[in-house]
């Protein structure tokens, strides 16, 4: 007897060998057919019961979602679209499942109500593909960076510094808000709270993995990081997973080549690893491209998409050469933005990368040297005094999925920034440090990594590639 | 020329051969002899200075700390303790660092000093070898359970529930504790908070993990908790990672299997990726080994600690044997226990596990089936009625690294338990559900992550073993 999963047996030819198997029925068709998943796979085992010899009280409990153990016999299969199949001689239910209550039926269900119900979403086809491609891309993200001499480098979460300016903190405390001890001047005791001091959620781990890399050369972060902004969009999660690289002695040029061939290598990865998921987000993608009206579609499948980003070069244009293609596009010309573009200097906005990727360069681009005063402290001054060496890149559909830049490796010019942004140097002294004992030219970047499962999945909300989705209002589960 | 590392060179046979370094001095001697690190080993290269002809100005500068860039000629080392070393032609210093005020030192320096330089001390050999292991073993975890059908889990950071009642936990907030809002009964106003409830930082991402296991039948959870606990110990962090493999069908005794094959299998990729590392360690280990007195010496050294445990079976002990072994053992009959054991039922401390592991068996010990009213809810009641399938993997040294069950499957059992211990079952409510639709047998652990790098690396103080440890009082970087 071989105690064996789904896709192992699917790829067997072991035929009349006795097989065990445990899994869910995801249906259970004429009495007699059921399709078993058990996770291993997106698809199904074919288990056939020998409904004549099965009492009717073990059929009736032959339901979707019901958890079984079957042993029997792998045959060749007789039927269309499988190769094997089980003769079960041996069924127990080990869980029964309700029809009548159970949420997760063999039909379509919006992806609103499979959010609700996020604990259960996963056993459906969409869902559990989704979270095999991103487990497949955390590994594939571990994999490069340790291949390529990197090392993992655990930022700390909980943070006693708001430096950087990220974003809105959340505020993380054991004072107890019912009864906040105040001081003698009616502020916050924070003496009293655990660190001793006002602490925060961090919105990234850069700053940290910097004061590493220039001690151990390359080194990766991959971990939460925290949002506490009031954005309710398809785009933006209040807590999500973030990978930076920070690297010693690179410049940006080294940057925008380890980022195009970090993301090239981790897509590869899943094309390679990913197959048979991959192929049924695709086929999924377009049944739903083909709802939209004609001029909306996207022009590329999902494959095709991964397989571009993965053969093609990304386009490299500096902040400059982007407005000067804005202010001169049709959209703008005909005032289409949201925001015209006019004058050097601007901020782009989504509609204006989106412009970029999708209509103009029709591929990944990457945008670098944008103004210093619309990007922050820790960058590194160009010699023109007003652009810093920062990058981002941009991607059909998702826009900025990486945003990096070369550090500002010199120490005065760093302090100079820090007291003109009002920082107090103290709050950045062990940052300063780096500057101070054998500084160097490095740079680094910040990755999405949900943003990176969406384009790999094509999936359009961000709530729908992390398990369980922290957004305003929303800490179910 | 070839641009390089300290790694390759070091390993390199291409004699001759014009290259290219960047590094920091890690010493410089004799006016001649720098001692050049980079981070991607514990080893130095050797770049001999052609001093007659270096500026006086530029040979002041290389100091310990320095980043300096190299060009010169890879030769066969006349020196001892190398094999290659480069003869230098060019050398830039690229950041100064003032040895007047630089606090690394080549010198000995406090654990307790560098704590307070958290910044700078993975510049020195024990820090950077203690955080290359890390990263190995971090590496070695995916890797383990990618290659055995797992799927990566990213369980939320963020949570709604204080269900596992695993410890204290930190409060996540937006609110502002200097005027926090009042509803009318005068009661904390939770839906003006940013998740419109009470929210806190996980203890345990185990819950949510067992809903994932029964979709994808083999999960894994590898991020940080959190434990707002006033435990000021050389074992324990207000933050640290935890590794919570979770699988679908497995009982307790697979659960033990996966934990024993799974800790040797990491010990034993650290064992063949760190060599240089592990041996740098085990030196420094039984360095501060002799300080200490004879009988409080370990019997092994690091390297032979983790050679036993990667080719010995744990020991596997019920808690009712290790109950008699401990009731009739020499110290407990001498009083000398702080927490005598005179019955069952006692709930085993920190003195009890090490002299089981250490005194006893000298081996790593696996306890099983313990008293039902000392673990949590959710642990599989015995037919007994009394114990429940739990585990406890105890190292020497370290105590308690692994703690796991099978988990209650049976519906009306746990709503039983949740019922007993006050639980609103409301809370639960998706926790339950996976009883409740297509439930089975699974079990699981969860692995302090610092704790297996302490054991790893010899390393006696927690804090030691991640980059920014946060304990009570101490947020800082």
């Amino acid at each position: 007897m071989i105690t064996s999963n789904v896709a192992e047996l699917l790829s067997s030819d072991k035929f009349l060998q006795e097989v065990e198997i445990k899994g869910w029925v995801r249906t259970f068709r004429a009495n007699r057919f059921i399709a078993l998943n058990d996770g291993s796979t997106i698809n199904n085992i074919q288990c056939v019961v020998d409904f004549e010899n099965t009492s009717e009280d073990i059929l009736k409990k032959i339901t979707t979602g019901a958890a079984v153990s079957i042993k029997g016999t792998l045959i060749e299969s007789q039927g269309k679209g499988q190769t094997v199949e089980i003769k079960v001689a041996e069924l127990e239910i080990l869980g029964e499942s309700n029809p009548d209550e159970y949420p997760i039926q063999p039909k379509k269900h919006s992806f609103e109500f499979l959010r609700e119900n996020a604990h259960l979403r996963v056993r459906t086809n969409t869902f559990s593909a989704v979270m095999r491609v991103r487990s497949a891309l955390s590994f594939a993200v571990h994999k490069y960076f340790t291949e390529n001499g990197f090392y993992n480098f655990h930022a700390p979460i909980i943070t006693g510094s708001d430096a950087e300016g990220a974003g809105e903190m959340f505020q993380v405390s054991t004072l107890g808000l019912d009864n906040v001890p105040k001081d003698e001047d009616g502020n916050v005791d924070y003496k009293k709270d655990f660190f001793g001091k006002e602490t925060n959620l961090t919105v990234s781990g850069q700053l940290e993995a910097e004061t590493y890399a220039m001690a151990l050369g390359k080194v990766y972060t991959f971990g939460p990081t925290f949002r506490a902004e009031n954005s309710n969009t398809t785009r933006h999660l209040s807590e999500f997973w973030m990978i930076e690289p920070e690297v010693a002695f690179n410049n940006l040029d080294d940057n925008m080549d380890l980022a195009e061939d970090f993301i090239k290598s981790v897509i590869t990865y899943v094309l390679q690893h990913c197959k048979d998921d991959i192929a049924f987000l695709d086929n999924r993608l377009t049944q739903e491209e083909k709802t939209k009206p004609a001029n909306q579609r996207s022009e590329m499948t999902l494959l095709e998409r991964l397989n571009f980003v993965a053969e093609n070069n990304f386009k490299r244009v500096s902040y400059t050469e982007a407005i000067d293609i804005l202010r001169n596009c049709k959209p703008n010309k005909k005032k289409k933005f949201q925001f015209p573009i006019n004058e050097w200097g601007a901020d782009l906005q989504s509609e204006h990368e989106r412009f970029l990727v999708e209509k103009h360069f029709k591929c990944p681009v990457i945008l670098f040297d944008y103004p210093a005063n619309i990007k922050a402290f820790y960058m590194r001054l160009n010699d023109d005094g007003k652009t810093v060496r920062a990058m981002d890149v941009l991607f059909p559909g998702i826009g900025e999925i990486v945003g990096g830049s070369q550090r500002e490796e010199r120490l005065d010019v760093l302090k100079q920034k820090i007291s003109d942004l009002n920082i107090d140097e103290k709050e950045l002294w062990w940052y300063i440090d780096t500057r101070k004992f054998g500084t160097a030219e490095h740079s680094g970047f910040g990755l999405g990594f949900e943003r990176l499962v969406q384009f790999s999945t094509g999936m359009g909300n961000i709530r729908d590639v992390i398990p369980y989705p922290r957004t305003p209002q929303n800490a179910e589960f």
